[in-house]
C-alpha cells in the first residue's frame, strides 16, 4: 500500500498547483534525500500515477536508514537542509512505521536546527499493524485478507488430503506482534474450520500443550491447520526460531519457526506435516488486496498533503474508528510525539482464553479491515499490469554526499 | 480444479437423467469405494454443486491408494465389484494424475476379472502438469498463474527493498518436473524483470555457476529473484534438498530446497536473502485461478461423462492444442494405456540455453494456460465463500472391509 499512499500524495498535490509546484520522490527514502537521488514526479503520466494505486512494492524504493539526532551528526542535518533548499522543498512526507514516524518528528525541527524550515508529515503504513496513533495501518488489511483467504483455501486442500497429510503449518510475518497471525483466525467461522490453532508471539510457546491440541484436533476434525508467527517466543522470552540447539533436533538448525514446528509435529506425533512460509508473498500480494485497505492507504496519502497545506507538521493522518458495524472511519491529525517508537500490541482481550485463537473482540476489530476486493488489471496474457514509471531523475546540483545506514 | 471437474461430471450426469440415475462420490477416492463410504450427490442443492466450480481442495477427499493388480489381491477386486453392484454403478470416474489413470485402466477390466462390468473413465488433473496424453493438465494453469503473479508482485517488493534485501528465493512444487518453476518465468517479460533465475530439476545444480549469476544479477539489476523447484537435483542425480550433510553447512539440516539455497547465498555471497515456500498455497490459491484452466477442468469433467455415455471406458478426455495464438483447444478421447505411469517432461527446447530460464517455445506453450481471471465470490465479511455440501452418506449395505494404503 506504499504506492497507493504515494498515489494519494501525488494526486492531491497535483490538485493544488497554486500551493505545490512539484512533488519529488526520494530514491530509497532518506538515502535519496541525502544523496540527492530525486525523481521529478511532475513529469510522470497521470495514468501511471493512478496505476500506483494498485501496484505492489514501493515504486521509489525504501530504506532502513535511521536519521541521527542533530547533535550527533550535524553534517547530516546540514545536508538535508541543503538538498531541500536546492529544490525549494517545503513539505516532506515520510511513509512508514514507527522508525519513519520518529524520523518525521525529527525532521520537523529542520528549520530550528539547520535553517531550512519544513513541515514534515508522516504517512502511516506497516503490514505489522503495530503503529500507535492509528486504529489500523495501511498495508495490514490487505496482508490480513491474503492470509485469511489463503488459509481458508489451504484448509480445504488439507481436508481433502487428510488421509495422508494431517497437519499444515503456515508461517506468518510479525516479529514483535501477533496482528497478522490473528488475521488468519478470521477464516475460522466455526470451531472446526481452519485454522485450528494460532501460535502468537504474545503467548509463550508451550510445546506439550501445543502438541496435545494438535493431537486432539486431528482426532476430532481429521486434520489440523496451524498459523504460527515468526515472532513466536519460548517461555524464557527468546525467539523460538533462534534457539541454537533444540532438544528435539539435537543439532543446529537453519530455517524459521514454521519448518521447526512442522518438524516438532513429525517427530513427536509421527504425523505427516506440510509447511508453507509466506514471507514477502503476504506483503506483495496485491492481487488479493482489501478494498478497505486500499481506500485508507490512498486517503492517508491525500490527507497528509492536506495537513501540510493547513500548516501542520510533526503529525500524521491517523485512522479513527467511529464504529465496527457498520464500519465507519475518519482521519484525524495525530501528533507524532505520541506515536514514534511505540509498538502497538493487540489488547490482551483479543486472545482467546486458551491462547490458541482470537476472541470475538478481535474478530470485531479485524473483520472490517479485510472487506472488499480491489483487483489489479490483468493483461490479455494473464499477468497483472502494474505502473510503469518513467523515473525522471533530477540533475544533481550539489556535491556528492556519502550516506550509509550506520550514519 | 478437482472440484471444478467434479462439478462438470455431476452437472453433465444430471442433464442425462434418462441414462444416469445418481452420481455417488466416494470419500477419499478408492478408499471410499472399498469401504462403502459413499455420498449421494443427487441430494445436493444444484447451487452448491455449481459452487464446486470455484471451490479449492477436493470436496470428497482424496487418496494415494494404489489399486493392486487383480491377480495379487483378488479380494480387493471382489469388493470393488460388490460395492458397485450394490449401488448399480456402471460408470466410474477417477480424477487424478498418472497413478489414478493407471487405476482407471485397471478398473475398466472389472467385468472380466470380477463379473461386474463398468466403464472406467479418467478425469485428468495435476498441478505438476506431468500427465501424458493431454496438452496440459487441469490444475496446472491456475497454479502457474498464481506463481507468475506472485513472483511478479514480490519482485516489485524486493526491488523496493534492494537497499537491504538483495536476493529472494521462492520454492516451487514439482518434485520430478520443472513445469511449475518454468511458469514463474512467464513473469519476466524483459531480461531484468523478476524472476531472474530459475532452478529446474531438469538442469543439474551447479553451485558455482548459480552463485556467479546471482552476483552478476545483483550487480546489474540491484537485486535477484530466484524460483527453485523442490525437485532440484545435484550433478550426481540426488535431490539437492535431501543431502544429509552439506559441505557448506557442515551439519545436518532440515527444511527444503528454498531455505538451503537462501543459506547458500548468505554464506557464500554475504547477501541478505529472503525465502518463501509456497507449498500447498500454490495448489489451493483458488482466488487467483486461471479462467482457461477452470474452463478446461469443467470441460474434461463433462466430457468424461460424455465418453462413458458413448460406451467408452479405459480412456480419458485429453486436451488437444489446436493453436497457440489464438489459443484454440479441443477435447479428444485418449486411451489410458498410452498414458498411465508415463511422466511428461518439458521438452529440452523449453529450457533457455544457459539453463536458468525458459525459451520462447516454453513461453508460447505456457502463456495461454494462465489467461483470464475467475474470482470466487467474496462475502460481505471479505472472505471467499465456497461450496457447502450437505454430504448425504449412503446407509451401508455390505459388511465392513479393511482398506489400507499398502493393500
Amino acid at each position: 500500500m506504499i504506492n497507493a499512499s504515494a498515489c494519494g500524495v501525488i494526486e492531491m498535490a497535483r490538485s493544488h498547483p497554486e500551493r505545490i509546484g512539484k512533488v519529488y520522490a526520494a530514491e530509497d527514502g532518506l538515502f535519496g534525500l541525502l544523496r540527492e537521488d530525486l525523481f521529478d514526479t511532475s513529469r510522470e503520466d497521470p495514468l501511471q500515477i493512478a496505476a500506483l494505486r494498485y501496484t505492489p512494492g514501493g515504486a521509489f524504493g525504501s530504506s532502513r536508514y535511521t536519521l541521527p539526532r542533530p547533535e550527533v551528526a550535524p553534517a547530516v542535518w546540514q545536508r538535508v537542509a541543503a538538498v531541500l533548499r536546492a529544490y525549494d522543498i517545503g513539505y516532506v512526507f515520510i511513509n512508514g512505521g514507527n522508525g519513519s514516524m520518529d524520523a518525521c518528528l525529527l525532521l520537523n525541527r529542520l528549520g530550528e536546527v539547520a535553517g531550512w524550515p519544513v513541515l514534515a508529515v508522516g504517512v502511516p503504513k506497516t503490514i505489522d499493524n503495530d503503529l500507535a496513533g492509528t486504529d489500523c495501518s495501511p498495508g495490514f488489511g490487505s496482508a490480513a485478507k491474503y492470509l485469511a483467504t489463503s488459509i481458508r483455501e489451504v484448509g480445504l486442500d488439507v481436508r481433502a488430503m487428510a488421509e495422508t497429510t494431517k497437519v499444515f503449518i503456515l508461517e506468518v510475518m510479525g516479529r514483535h506482534t501477533g496482528w497478522l497471525t490473528m488475521a488468519c483466525g478470521l477464516a475460522a467461522e466455526s470451531p472446526d474450520d481452519a485454522p485450528h490453532l494460532l501460535l502468537l508471539p504474545e503467548v509463550p510457546f508451550d510445546e506439550a500443550r501445543f502438541l496435545a491440541r494438535v493431537k486432539e484436533t486431528t482426532a476430532r476434525v481429521g486434520y489440523c491447520v496451524v498459523a504460527v508467527s515468526e515472532g513466536l517466543r519460548t517461555a524464557e522470552g527468546g525467539f523460538y526460531a533462534e534457539q541454537e540447539k533444540s532438544e528435539i533436533y539435537g543439532f543446529e538448525q537453519l530455517g524459521g519457526v514454521g519448518p521447526r514446528i512442522a518438524e516438532l509435529v513429525r517427530r513427536k506425533l509421527g504425523l505427516k506435516c506440510h509447511c508453507a512460509v509466506a514471507d514477502y508473498l503476504q506483503r506483495a500480494a496485491r492481487h488479493i488486496a482489501s478494498r478497505t485497505d486500499v481506500e485508507q492507504a490512498y486517503a492517508v496519502g491525500r490527507a497528509a498533503v492536506g495537513l501540510a497545506l493547513s500548516g501542520q507538521g510533526g503529525v500524521m493522518p491517523g485512522i479513527v474508528r467511529v464504529s465496527d458495524e457498520p464500519y465507519v472511519w475518519r482521519i484525524d491529525a495525530v501528533p507524532l510525539d505520541g506515536v514514534a517508537e511505540i509498538e502497538k500490541h493487540p489488547p490482551h482481550g483479543f486472545i482467546r482464553e486458551d491462547g490458541f485463537g482470537i476472541s470475538e473482540a478481535a474478530r470485531r476489530y479485524l473483520s472490517p479491515l479485510i472487506v472488499g476486493e480491489d483487483y489489479p488489471p490483468f493483461a490479455a496474457n494473464g499477468l497483472p499490469q502494474f505502473a510503469q514509471l518513467a523515473y525522471h531523475r533530477v540533475v544533481k546540483q550539489l556535491p556528492p554526499f556519502e550516506a550509509t545506514a550506520s550514519a
